[in-house]
């Protein structure tokens, strides 16, 4: 609809087909889609407790805090993930056959998320080897995340004729590397899970806290510079 | 895309970035979609019943009044609260990483109503404290939402560079205190709700009607006014 | 956004506040997310069977076929409301808080279709007042759901300056009478379930296929029309 | 909504109405949404397990792996139905309720998909004819969405009025047989199914992997070429 430059090319994409624009615009609505429900679905870990005989509800709803302290991390979590993956997809014009089953494989892991929420509510507080696996479990799905979008990220950075052309190639190849701390920050948590699971899923937390104003690098010029374009 | 006044800044924002205008329409259209499958999700606190011996249907659909009562106040609030956010959203151009994330914190909360709801349709008719914790519960998540509302607005408030040209930041600001009568309900349904959970489960679906045809305030101009911006 | 006559009033409105075209807009979207997931959640009364010893799958499969055969209809009826739901909406151009309610009492009996699907599944075959219950009581809602969306026309009807100004009124309101047969068949359907459920569901999957073909009446001019606008 | 040639009749149709361009946005919105909240709900099928004595999460998560198979395929089984089923509406332009029906048969199979993933979950290393029944269900159900999918577009081409002007019919006409090819595909796993249920999973997995850079045949022209519509 409107593909103002249809005929766009790139030399690495030999004979895979391109997809327009209005194709990627549609991508990240059915990603958006999927994320809400995610999301939403997180309210599925809530379960409301089964009381023991003269156990009081308020007790019972007390004893169950590492279901909330999960789900608000799952949350805090899938909410910067939206974020993340919208501020890529806004630096993307086109897509290919090849983006398209990166991403699934993206909003795959990312709907996976209510499953490790649920197993990190339920063996949270065992405090054996059971606690640590469900929290390394959860740390492994987090990694796995950060691994699939940092791949379809250098998948587009690869092929550059995909890009918007107000994306500033040089200086998002350059950035790059920081998708790295992403990637070495999980795989701490996941050691940390073995040791103290309980500080492991806060140090979770943290992480998504500290995400939720540092975000990923771009290409993109900076706010408020003549070019006009904010992030 | 299209965004007329990319340069905006305020003061106060510092070195935060400003997100763009179709940022502010996306963040819309997630919690649109967040919003559509928790009011959705209701469904599943309307459990198909166990009948007991002899037990006939009818009379166990019957018992189960208050799953039905629960079910219609939460559908009203989350409805109520869909309009009201919607209707604060429309003043709002530009975005931030801390709106996103009161926003964030706001869904989380409204996410949880299915849980909530599901503890009142089980509890309510026990009759004992359970009951009373259970329905202060409902309320104190209904208060805790108006808080998040009520911070997300203030927020916007203190930095009007944030807000649509139209709107009237003076009237806004001026207005605001009207806030407060939503916080002072839920805190007197909580207070109700340890008196007796059944009347404070209809004190709760009252308020929601009640808010159906009463607004929260804005410094939107009237409607049928010149301007011709109608709400 | 770019509402032309933003100024148009209705003398009976009196003080209530006109929603701009941009809220009726919106709050199609709302309706269209939330139906779409109400249909997507009756695959959850789909359940995979427990088989009892020696009993093959492919026999419990087969046994359980109420559940596809509520599941076929539901679906069907579900899609026949958002089709009506959506021809009836194109016609309208502001909306009122009022309109708003009632739009939410529609979508929050639509959203309940999931769990009077549940009902018959698990009790068609009993062969029992239960059966005819949970038969009457699924029809009951659809009964309750017509009405609702006849409420819903008529109250736009009496307020003609909510629609768009295409919509002629006088043929509009010439056509509104034949929403009643929709209430009189499924009140014959409700009669129906109490002497023969399963026949009962017979009938409701045939009259949502006949719906399927035949829409509500509207004021929209025929199609293929000079004026132009086909529905 | 700007629909430049309203006036377009079928001799086909006979007195069947058409719908506008605008329905088929919609159409397509719907659906979208029912697909996303599918491919979600799929996450339900993991469930965390339940210990038995003295037996370790990990072990427990290991041995669940038909779950995490099954969640893969269908996870990818749907994106593609999602990108063939965009992939044919974008040539459609106008709609009518047959083609609804059509569309609304589509989507019922396709919410089926989490069921049948739930079956093959559970049953597909009993090692027994269960196995091989959940299997071939699984397998037929994708053998129905592929003839139901076949079916909307061979109603569309005998109604080439309902086409994008841009789309050459005789070209997608002669394509068309290529849609056999998915029947036989599905066909020959169903009786895998009933040979080696586990080699049918991973057929079926291989399948959707290979559709996934192979995409149904259509009318469009060739990307790259001068017309410039890239698909």
């Amino acid at each position: 609809m409107g593909d103002s430059d249809p005929t766009i090319q790139t030399a690495d994409e030999g004979a895979q087909r391109l997809l327009s624009h209005a194709d990627t615009v549609r991508l990240e609505a059915l990603s958006d889609g999927v994320i809400a429900v995610a999301i939403t679905l997180l309210v599925l870990d809530l379960r409301v407790p089964e009381l023991e005989p003269d156990q009081p509800l308020w007790n019972a709803l007390t004893v169950n805090w590492p279901s909330y302290a999960a789900y608000v991390t799952s949350f805090l979590v899938i909410g910067i993930l939206w974020i993340n993956h919208h501020s890529l997809f806004r630096q993307i014009r086109y897509a290919t056959r090849g983006l398209m089953l990166a991403n699934l494989t993206f909003l795959m892991l990312v709907v996976a998320i209510p499953f490790v929420t649920s197993l990190v509510s339920k063996y949270l507080l065992e405090g054996n080897w059971n606690s640590k696996v469900a929290m390394a479990t959860y740390d492994g799905l987090a990694l796995a995340i950060a691994l699939s979008i940092t791949f379809l990220w250098a998948y587009v950075l690869r092929r550059p004729a995909l890009l918007e052309p107000t994306v500033d190639v040089a200086a998002a190849r350059k950035a790059f590397p920081q998708f790295s701390i992403g990637i070495a920050v999980y795989t701490v948590l996941i050691v940390l899970a073995f040791i103290n699971p309980v500080i492991a899923l806060a140090g979770t937390f943290g992480v998504a806290l500290y995400y939720c104003f540092e975000h990923l690098p771009s290409g993109r010029s900076k706010p408020n510079e003549p070019d006009g374009k904010v992030l």
